[in-house]
């Protein structure tokens, strides 16, 4: 297959820097787990990581948003990180915040940003209009620039001057992510000092969003919400492997019920099979790496205009709670006053 | 009466120009017919008019915006005017436009100006990617800066801070206005070339939005919206009074059945009665003059509370349909291409 | 006045009645207050009241659904009467319940009913499937008819159709109400036995929809969420008069900073003036009873046209708040295993 | 590989007959192209295939529903056959028609019933209040049952209760549907006159919703707004190999540009691998038939609960221009005063 087709050894881009940790092998995440929700933890070098700036990456990873105990963990652990990182990158708790929500308000899935800036509590016009009410609080202000498409502007061009004008402290952004694999749609929180970068996001961002070009800090928090088709194809080859492995080291060729195994998802894992045994299973495709693998999906998909970017059925509800937990959290990490967790 | 309570002769703001053109009889308005659309042009000097800047204010009023045929009228003529305006401010093809929509998409009667910005044709970004799609078209940016109770931040800071960075020509700014008298709720179009004042519209900017401040042609398109209980009061009793003297003048003191007539509305708007007769009928508060009543009014409700700003309860259906019209004429006038009146 | 103008003697009609009770004085209604929220309680016996059907009506009137304080206060107390109410007309613990959100959910100001359908916890299909998830819940359906501009559908019509085929043990109805007064909208919420009778609410339903037309218990809770001008103007003429005459009483002629006295509003309340002052201040129209004012301006209002149905500009959030009170109460009173208060 | 795992041979469920025919080569169906849409008619007799009522199957394909050229013409189309499909059930001219929306409204995928509701003519109330305004009208009335998920009520049992009641000649039923391969998501528009059956739809309703359960014509419009993982994985590694085969039947191995070369999608389609050709590509894989390969990867997916329902990134603006084609062909037949096309 190689010899035939010449696949130019290109990164998948990903918008969560967990699965290239989780990829390459080669950088350390510190984890931690608190009931069923794991943190990483990455502190990335400049030059570590191609596509990639220097910065700490926080990951949350979670199994259902849509319950409301997980939903009340993932929120307490999500406070504590953001916590942790206005200290590590030296804000005070009176510097003045604003929070940018990207997106497109009126596509479902690209409306994270929007619908947590709706969530969040307003401040700084009360500092403004110098009224009592802010005793705890800080001055927090809130905006969604919306996406090319439907002003005509750059994104990062209305940020920019909004930031020029109004002068905050620091900068929080939130934005949905594309996912780079089947198992992250809407499971996880990324959080990152670093910025938004040029083709990140769903609305594919041309400008860098970040401390360099803004000159104050920025956090970045994104949740992937939506996948592209060749991803989906490229995670279920990969599945398809580990199962057949598995049946294999497991069964008789008999037995076929695997249904009802306990913890199926993580024995699966495990099971590795042979060059030979891939072989043998997918042919000329098991001898393609992933990247490979992924490639030829993506150029078949493209070729034929099918390489969908989806989302879940269910991204109205989703949205709507992975959006109330952001923004309680925001809510309790920059007003001292508010204290949920 | 007079004597008793000190009203001080403070004037009733009104965002409309032409109610003030009507009370005070001071000014002339140009005003042509076209079906049931009457369109009034004033020509303001410096000074001329207290509160209000000097400048061209176009006024369309209509009956029912809901009705197709209406509809298709108040379009033709606003757009005929809308073009008449652009020249008469010398924008040539190509100057760049931004469309601002100011108010709040959350709350219904205040929506007016963002969904207008939904419905625009927007083609900046066709110019800045430098596609081949836009012959005939003008480069039109669009902008929905929110109130300031949900950014927390001063409306005209965003969009001077917006002009600042993308330098357009010229700006059309889309607006809820407070309506001044009820029989002009959502059946009035305004537009003007002197901006948006401080305390107009629904959301009362505190700063100016206008040439002046932004440096370039600022046209202002607005409808009133919503109008206060005070007004509904003061109008009633105004035209209770014409009521009284119409059937007086024109039944014996037994006939009563005044509702069959044929223009009714228009023929006891020409009666009048003597401050005698006002008297006998109202007592004290028939010797009031329009704004003593009105600050009267707005003292008792305002002590108690009461002096609720109201909207249409058809107001969803209403401004869809408004917003329908002003997107479709600034589409038609924007671009030479398209061209449906 | 009156031996020119035949006022016949009409009742205003009252969605509430609250205020008929308040106005006629011939009903008795026990009350009781916890902090700002007032209950009243009124069993209405067969033909006791003209156009309204025998009953027990509760009303709870508080001051601010949009603050979070009052909102649980007015949970509390709605919660507690709710259940009386269902112990008063001998529902179960287990006894099916229907709820029915009667409006327009695109239309703001009538769509509470929808929107507390929206809220409240259905388990009725949990029943159906059989599931386990259903220790200390009743089984509850719930269902919005829409409106009959938008369906074509007579809306008790629906209903009918829909008790018939599922056969629920008792009935919850929710619907936007008309205010026969300004300080009611938005301010109180009405339950009531004795169901929905024809031309009540928004929707001016043609049919009753009652105990008697569907064979089993209906609970109706309404909220007042419009008003029309002709109320506004009545109310405001009769508090105009009450402000008059507590200056008169309180006050030398040269005193007039009335603004700041505590409690200004219950104060002017208890002023009255004499027929012979109520004619000095308003002339002719001092004469008439409040129902021969009313039916005057309707009538002015009427003849032009401008007799507008309106609603608050905060009506988006309003109803918002409103159906949450509503549907979380419904939810701990319907279910014993949930008990927020 | 067939010896190890013993696949069920079960046929897929496809809510689109077309891709039965496709898949089968059994059936004949009538095509007929009118620019680039394409109509295929199919008369299904008792038991002709499995799980398919008899009736007729209209389909209608389109590239890009989008674009305001395409849409015209599709709603021409679908104007047309509408027509004729009434005429052959022998609907007159004033029989009344019920329109049911299924789907829920608040889950944008599922969305389309209740969207074409809210944009098709109601005129049955017209008929009941004996207005005038029905002269070349048809009586037609219009409900959203919602899901069983929010009503908790079975949704054939709310049609059939509302069928009793109002008693309509006919049925038009719109639903969304799950898409049976991925070349068809939101291009694809069947119609036809044997209703609904258990299972079909994203709603996954219980019972069947046709003439024998309502005893009156039902016609069936659908769209396919969803997919699931496993036959976008199923699609790719079909495509894939159609690729694959392509590439080794017209290009020297060293070449490898093929994304230029014009109408690839259907000439790809046209390729055919041997068998042998097959099993050195995919190995084990590359044996199994199409359904046998299906239902390993749903096997997969649901064992690891990643066999997620997914839809297009643009939902919401295709439901948007989706609805509007189906309600305006809807109104153009049903009413003889209307005529668009």
């Amino acid at each position: 297959m190689n010899n035939r087709i010449d696949l130019s050894k290109y990164n998948i881009r990903s918008d969560l820097i967990i699965d290239e940790v989780d990829d390459e092998k080669l950088l350390k995440a510190k984890k931690s787990k608190k009931d069923d929700v794991i943190v990483s933890s990455i502190e990335l070098k400049e030059n570590e990581l191609e596509g990639k700036k220097k910065g700490t990456y926080i990951t949350i990873e979670f199994t259902d948003i849509t319950n409301y105990e997980d939903r009340e963990k993932v929120g307490e652990v999500f406070t504590k990180e953001l916590k942790k990182m206005l200290k590590k990158i030296k804000i005070e708790d009176n510097d003045e915040c604003l929070i940018i929500g990207l997106g497109n308000e009126k596509s479902t899935a690209d409306a994270l940003g929007p619908n947590v800036v709706d969530k969040v509590l307003i401040t700084r016009h009360l500092f403004e209009l110098n009224t009592n009410h802010k005793e705890g609080l800080r001055s927090v202000s809130a905006f969604s620039p919306d996406v090319m498409g439907n002003t005509g502007i750059e994104t990062s061009d209305i940020i920019l001057s909004l930031v020029k004008e109004i002068k905050p402290k620091f900068i929080v952004i939130i934005d949905s992510l594309a996912s780079s694999s089947i198992n992250r749609l809407n499971k996880t929180i990324q959080m990152t000092d670093s910025g938004i970068h040029p083709g990140s996001g769903i609305g594919n961002y041309r400008k860098e969003i970040s401390s360099d070009l803004l000159g104050i800090p920025v956090i970045a928090i994104g949740v992937p919400t939506v996948v592209n088709s060749a991803i989906i194809v490229r995670d279920t080859i990969d599945y398809l492997i580990k199962h057949i492995s598995y049946l294999k080291n497991n069964y008789s060729k008999s037995k076929l019920t695997y249904t009802k195994i306990d913890d199926y998802k993580s024995k699966i894992s495990d099971s590795n099979l042979t060059e030979e045994e891939k072989k043998e299973i997918l042919g000329m495709i098991g001898e393609l790496s992933d990247s490979e693998t992924y490639q030829l999906i993506t150029e078949v998909l493209d070729s034929i205009n099918y390489n969908l970017i989806v989302t879940n059925t269910e991204i109205d509800f989703l949205i709507n709670k992975l959006s109330e937990v952001i923004a309680n959290s925001l809510n309790n990490s920059l007003h001292r006053q508010i204290s949920h967790y």
